[in-house]
């Protein structure tokens, strides 16, 4: 990641710098072979000119003309989007003809160049990440409106939606009237619905108002009239939904609690407190480094920043401590459940007892759990428990189901994407991932997330069988070591993990998972 | 009381063996005056010899006439009844003619004679101090029925119904027959309704049922067939409660809320934390010695258990935290919130967050909180607010009342009374109290616990008017210093008592209260 990014970088000071000044590019790649054969420098600054026109120098778009910004956007998806033009998957008579008269050679070196670019307007103050949602429309863009079944955008297209690796293009910087159009389109199926399909079910599920708010909130519009407060929950859940085969807008698991209005958030001291603890659970690597190891946020495994139902929501949790854990052998109080958290899921160390870590935290699950019966299990807490499969999980399938489903969020490695010191999706194993204590690491309340909740905002789009399958390939990798860990693997094995619904200790490919 | 009680007896062994053994007594007290003149010995014998022949030697009754043991019934108490037969008070044709027959100074010294006995006969074991329940009669005994008024029996009879002082007779020792029939003469109005009216209040409030399970109890009785288990809710609150002037049998701030049934508790791991928690908060002094200073109990300002209504009840105090509070000037989660309780109303220290103590009061609290809302102050949370008194709360009223109907159970000098090690009724001030900085020394929240649930039993008896002046009364009194305390008197009180709320700080009677 850091090599590629350190290259383009280098090759966008270099190209750039030579357009803006007319002088002669340098460009490092090599031209060989016939189709394949990339464009000379010549030629491809007479294209770069052609597209110039309307985009721009240096690709930052023209608003007025109504063409976006192509600076920064990523290879994969740019390379996607000139096919679609070209053979009319993607609707649009200037650029269709435009497209057609670009071979392949071409065509990617375009992409190259303009990912190699400054993907935000240097100028350009990002819109603000609002995650208290002064308005609807940066509530979506940073909250999404999961009642309704849409992730937040900034959850694929990242922080300040700057956009993430080579397929998640970036929102800032494009035009309000540009990005209705794109969602319009996506509703009229004028362009592809892009990875996983993702984009034309999201599309269908914002209500015409909603959109026009999150593209103003990109665009770095000031708020609209109308748009100044946190959606109430009526109009979280009041989206123009339309079900898509075997996608479930919202959770199937129908909930008899409703979450507090964020609204209802006092502006005095206990609602301060409960909006640090609402940061914290956002940001937790940013906003509590000291006890987090792996840059893993609380909202990573509970959705909606804690608030869906079968994705352990917090309204879930708070009504059930103290409670017996098995795992430690004694009754634990919340606080107590919270510093298991930061130990195992966060692989880092538990805040101390009163910490103003976790009173923020306990105080933000206590405000979403306002009304809640105390000591009674509500529907959708925790993550569903799936029945057993009807065939053993299996390390293959899963893999087969990775590399479709997962790999644009997760990575092929399953590192997760960063953007910045952000994390947008968590690294699912390896060093930077929860450790081997985590809950995350038991298969059957992995399958149960995935199940219910991946992927993101595709939630119930998969089978029971194939969510085991893929749970069990995602626990057949390593991660950080249990922070329990007791003299030796096989030792710490039979202590914590005896189950066939851990891999820790079991060889895979012919090396131990967990062996130090 | 140690002196008195060392006294007793002194007296008691060499009375008691002179009579076993027929040898003269040797009387310490000396005969003056005429009606005043106190028998001699040989006088007292023989009156004794009346009475043995019926109570049996050593006063220790005798169940088949339906004799009750004498032994160990205090003075005042004894006096009382003697006096009632007398009159006609106390309904009892042999015993009138007896009584009539003794003179003032031959009662006296009779009362002194059987109050120097050993209460409770050595080869007699003590009934359980049940108070997990294990049936109707033991529940009644030692948690009473809250919810039909009906205080515990040993909440002033004292643990195993021995007695406590010289007005409050034991109970332990007296034939199921006996304390039948003398329930059953409060309700016929066929005897004296004691102190307070506090016994005729209370036999009222029984059901036939509970009667004869709670006269089995202290009889000794192995449980009947049909009473081995805590009582239901139903059961607690099915008493057949009669209303008598001014005596409001419940709270009459009706609360929406339930609290869950004892024998919901499960036999498992939870279940013993919730009964460890149920330990603690009842005998707070005993269970958690390293963290307690005054020996005062949780149950002591919250009534029946915890449960009750108006009385700070945990399911009230647990679902609204975590809080912001003014006294500390930040968010305090519940265990926080206890730690405040041991450092100021125990006059004790804080127990470290996370230390068994904290997180079994919390557990209990948490299951007795079970199906209340998360969140929402119910009504009956704390204790009432009054509104101000019509005229300024006055120490000479405050005594004036105090001394009429407080006296009996907290003691001329509000020091409270022990049975034993166990704290029957708390001391209000002086060593033993709360402590400066308990929110029971702030005069609102003492009117209002007040005028809500004293006297014991006797609830929304006082005006509003009365429970200030008293409340008042009593904060006029010193107490162990606020742990705050910050260089000098006047300095604490500008901190943390500058409120007319607080007598801290302030001269009466010449002296400043809080001075150290």
């Amino acid at each position: 990641m850091r090599v590629l990014s350190l290259h383009r970088e280098g090759i966008a000071r270099s190209i750039g710098a030579s357009l803006l000044s007319g002088a002669m590019l340098l460009f490092a790649m090599p031209a060989v072979g016939a189709d394949s054969v990339r464009p000379g420098e010549s030629e491809l600054k007479a294209a770069l000119a052609t597209c110039s026109a309307c985009h721009g120098e240096s690709g930052a778009g023209n608003e007025a003309m109504g063409a976006p910004r192509l600076a920064g956007l990523g290879r994969v998806y740019f390379l996607e989007q000139l096919n679609a033009f070209a053979n009319g998957d993607r609707k649009n008579a200037t650029m269709q003809s435009m497209a057609e008269g670009l071979a392949k050679p071409m065509r990617a070196s375009l992409a190259d160049f303009y990912a190699s670019l400054e993907t935000v307007d240097p100028k350009r103050q990002d819109p603000v990440d609002d995650a208290a949602g002064s308005s609807r429309g940066a509530w979506l863009a940073v909250r999404g409106n999961w009642p309704a079944g849409v992730p937040a955008c900034s959850e694929c297209h990242g922080p300040g939606g700057r956009g993430v690796g080579a397929e998640i293009p970036p929102l800032a910087g494009l035009s309000p009237a540009y990005i209705v159009e794109q969602l319009e389109s996506w509703q009229q199926r004028d362009r592809p619905a892009g990875p996983l399909g993702l984009m034309g079910v999201i599309a269908n599920r914002l209500l015409k108002e909603d959109i026009s708010f999150v593209a103003a909130y990109y665009g770095g519009v000031a708020s609209r009239e109308g748009d100044t407060k946190a959606p109430s929950n009526a109009e979280r859940q009041d989206a123009g939904v339309v079900s898509l085969a075997g996608a479930s807008p919202s959770s199937s698991n129908s909930t008899t609690f409703e979450v507090p209005d964020e609204r209802s958030i006092p502006n005095d001291d206990f609602g301060r407190e409960v909006r640090r603890g609402e940061q914290i659970f956002l940001h937790t690597a940013d906003a509590a480094p000291q006890y987090v190891g792996s840059p893993i946020n609380c909202a990573s495994c509970h959705l909606d920043s804690g608030r869906r139902a079968d994705s352990a929501p917090l309204w879930g949790a708070y009504t059930v401590y103290p409670a017996y854990r098995k795992k430690t052998g004694q009754v634990n109080t919340f606080a107590e459940r919270i510093q298991g958290c930061f130990q195992f899921s966060e692989n880092g160390r538990p805040p101390p007892l009163g910490d103003p870590v976790l009173t923020a935290l306990e105080t933000y699950a206590y405000w979403m759990a306002k009304g809640a019966p105390v000591g009674i299990r509500l529907p959708g807490t925790g993550y569903p428990k799936l029945v057993e499969p009807q065939l053993p999980p299996s390390y293959q399938r899963g893999q087969a189901l990775f590399e479709q489903k997962c790999v644009l969020c997760h990575g092929r490695d399953g590192q997760g994407q960063m953007s910045g010191n952000a994390t947008v999706f968590p690294a699912l194993w390896g060093d930077r991932s929860f450790n081997w204590g985590a809950g995350m690491e038991q298969i059957d309340n992995a399958a149960g997330f995935i199940k219910a909740n991946m992927p993101l905002g595709l939630g119930r789009t998969l089978s029971d069988q194939e969510a085991w399958d893929v749970a069990l390939f995602m626990d057949s990798h390593e991660r950080p070591q249990d922070p329990r860990f007791d003299q030796s693997t096989a030792r710490t094995r039979e202590e914590f993990h005896q189950t066939r619904l851990s891999m820790y200790g079991t060889t895979v490919d012919g090396r131990m998972l967990g062996a130090r």
